[in-house]
C-alpha cells in the first residue's frame, strides 16, 4: 500500500494511492499516527480498502498533499552513511552510525515550500531514504529488525550548514528549522519496495541533477540501523529514521552551492515517488 | 500552582499540589499536554481549583507520581551552561549555547527507577533546572521570552558518557535511553519561583552531596536560552528545555564515578521540590 494524507497543514485527512490516483479513506477513521501503527492499522486499512474496492472517492487534484503520517515522536537521522558523501564533506568514514535528531516541527508535505531561516546563508539539500517504524523497538536484533518497520518514505533532510557545523553545538542546531523535513509523497509499505539494498535516490536543483545514488552504497544497512538506534533509545510506532544522504550536497562543491529563494528542488527514489519544493525567503 | 500527575506509567491522571498535599483534579479533564498549555489551560485550571476549594480529593500516598506533564514534542538540552561544569569536563566555555536533544521516550516520573542501559559502564547524573514552554515560540526576543514559558521543572538529565562522547555520534546517543529523564515531582508555574536567576540546585548519590550549584552561575540565562533555541526550531506548548548542569557530575572526578545498581540519587531545587531515583541494572 501507499499511504497519503491530504488537506490543510495540521488538518490532514488520510488516503491511499492506487495506480497513481489518491483516494480518500477518511471514513476509515483516525490518522496515520502512533496509535494507528501500534494497533495493526496497516492490516485493518488493507481490509477496508479491499472492502471498498471501486467505491473510494478520488482526492481532488486541488488538495494539498501533506506528509504521509502525523507528527512522530521523533525523527532520528544517520549522518555520513554513504562513503562518497562522507568523502565530499571531508569527514572520515564513521566506524559506527552517527545519530542526530531533527525537531519534529520541521516536518512538512512533499510539495510544500522550503523556507530559508532568517539570516541563513548556508541552507542545503539532502535526499534520503527514510524508515517508518511500525512496532515499538528497543534492543532489537538486526536479524529481526525489519519486523519493526512499517514502510519507507522519501525525505529531503534540509540542513543549514552554518548552524550545523559552525555554531558550536551538535548537528541538531542546523537540522530542525521549520520546513526542513519535507516527507512523502507517500509512505510505501515494505512490500512495495523490491530490494531495499538497491533503491536509486536522486535530487535536482533547478533541473540540474546534483545527487544520484543508491542504497546499495549505504555504509550501514537498513536493518543494522534500526537495530543500532534501538540500543540507544526506544523507537515508537510512526517514528522516522532517515538513513543518510549520498554525495552531491551543496556543501561538497568548491565553492559550496547553497539554496536561494526561487530555487526549485526535485527529488525521488524508486518506489517512494517524487517530491518538489520551491525555496522561499524567511517570512514570519 | 504546582501541577502533578499520578497513576500508572502511561495512564497518569492530573492533579495539583497545595501546601504539600497532592489533589486529584482529573474532573477538570484532559492531560497536561500541548493542547492544555496552548488553550490557556493553566488559567482555566486555576479557576477550577478555586471553584472547588475545599472539595478536592487528596491523591492516596500509595499512588505512583508520574512526570508532571504528558510526553512533549521534544526535550531540548543546553550543554555546558555552567562555567564550573565546563571546566570539570575539560571543555572550553561555549561562545553560544550548545544544543542537543533527548528522545522523549526517556521521560519518567520523579521517583521511578533509573535503569542502566545494557552493557553500559558510564551512566552519570546531572541535576538541571528545566523550562516548560507555554506558547508556541519561534524567533522570540529575549525581552519577551518569558511570556512563552509555562513554568519550571526539576530534571535529572541522566547521561551515558561512553555513548555520548566515545561512540562517534552527537551527544544525543548518550542522552535518550529509557528512564534517562526523571522529571518532577511537579511543574511550578512561573509565579512559584521568586528569582529564576537565584535557584539553588543540588544532587546527592547515596547521601553524599555531589552537585550544589545555583542558576546564578548559568552562562546563558533562561530568557536568553528560550530566545536562542527558538531561532533554530519552533518550540511547542509543553516542550521542555533543560538548562544545563552545574559541576559535580561523575565524569568530573579522577577517576570518574559512575552509577551502579543499588545507588540512590536524590536531587532538588528551590521551588521545584525534590526527587529520588533508585538505580537498577538493565532488564527487558
Amino acid at each position: 500500500m501507499k499511504l497519503i494524507r491530504f488537506g490543510a497543514a495540521g488538518k490532514e485527512q488520510i488516503g491511499v494511492q492506487i495506480d497513481g490516483v489518491n483516494y480518500d479513506v477518511s471514513a476509515f477513521g483516525g490518522d496515520y499516527n502512533e496509535s494507528f501503527f501500534e494497533n495493526d492499522g496497516l492490516e485493518a486499512l488493507e481490509e477496508f480498502v479491499k472492502a471498498n474496492n471501486g467505491k473510494l472517492i478520488p482526492v481532488p487534484d486541488t488538495e494539498r498533499i501533506g506528509a504521509p503520517f502525523a507528527r512522530p515522536s521523533k525523527i532520528v537521522c544517520i549522518g555520513l552513511n554513504y562513503k562518497d558523501h562522507a568523502e565530499e564533506t571531508g569527514a572520515t568514514i564513521p566506524a559506527e552510525p552517527i545519530i542526530f535528531m531533527k525537531s519534529t516541527t520541521s516536518l512538512v508535505g512533499p510539495y510544500d515550500q522550503v523556507m530559508i531561516p532568517r539570516d541563513s546563508v548556508k541552507t542545503d539539500w539532502e535526499v534520503e531514504f527514510g524508515i517508518v517504524i511500525g512496532k515499538t523497538a528497543s534492543y532489537v536484533e538486526e536479524a529481526t529488525a525489519l519486523d519493526y518497520v512499517a514502510g519507507y518514505v522519501l525525505h529531503n533532510d534540509v540542513s543549514e550548514r552554518e548552524y550545523q557545523l559552525e555554531r558550536g553545538g551538535t548537528w541538531d542546531k542546523g537540522k530542525g528549522c521549520n520546513t526542513f523535513a519535507p516527507m512523502g509523497p507517500f509512505l510505501s509499505t515494505k512490500d512495495e519496495i523490491k530490494d531495499i539494498n538497491d533503491v536509486n535516490i536522486w535530487l535536482k536543483v533547478n533541473g540540474k541533477m546534483y545527487q544520484n545514488g543508491s542504497t546499495k552504497n549505504l555504509i550501514f544497512s537498513v536493518p543494522f540501523i534500526v537495530s543500532y538506534v534501538s540500543q540507544f533509545m526506544t523507537l515508537l510506532p510512526g517514528d522516522v529514521i532517515s538513513t543518510g544522504t549520498p554525495a552531491g550536497v551543496g556543501l561538497g562543491f568548491n565553492p559550496p552551492i547553497y539554496l536561494k529563494p526561487g530555487d526549485v528542488i526535485e527529488l525521488g527514489a524508486d518506489g517512494l515517488g517524487e517530491s518538489r519544493q520551491e525555496v522561499i525567503a524567511y517570512s514570519k
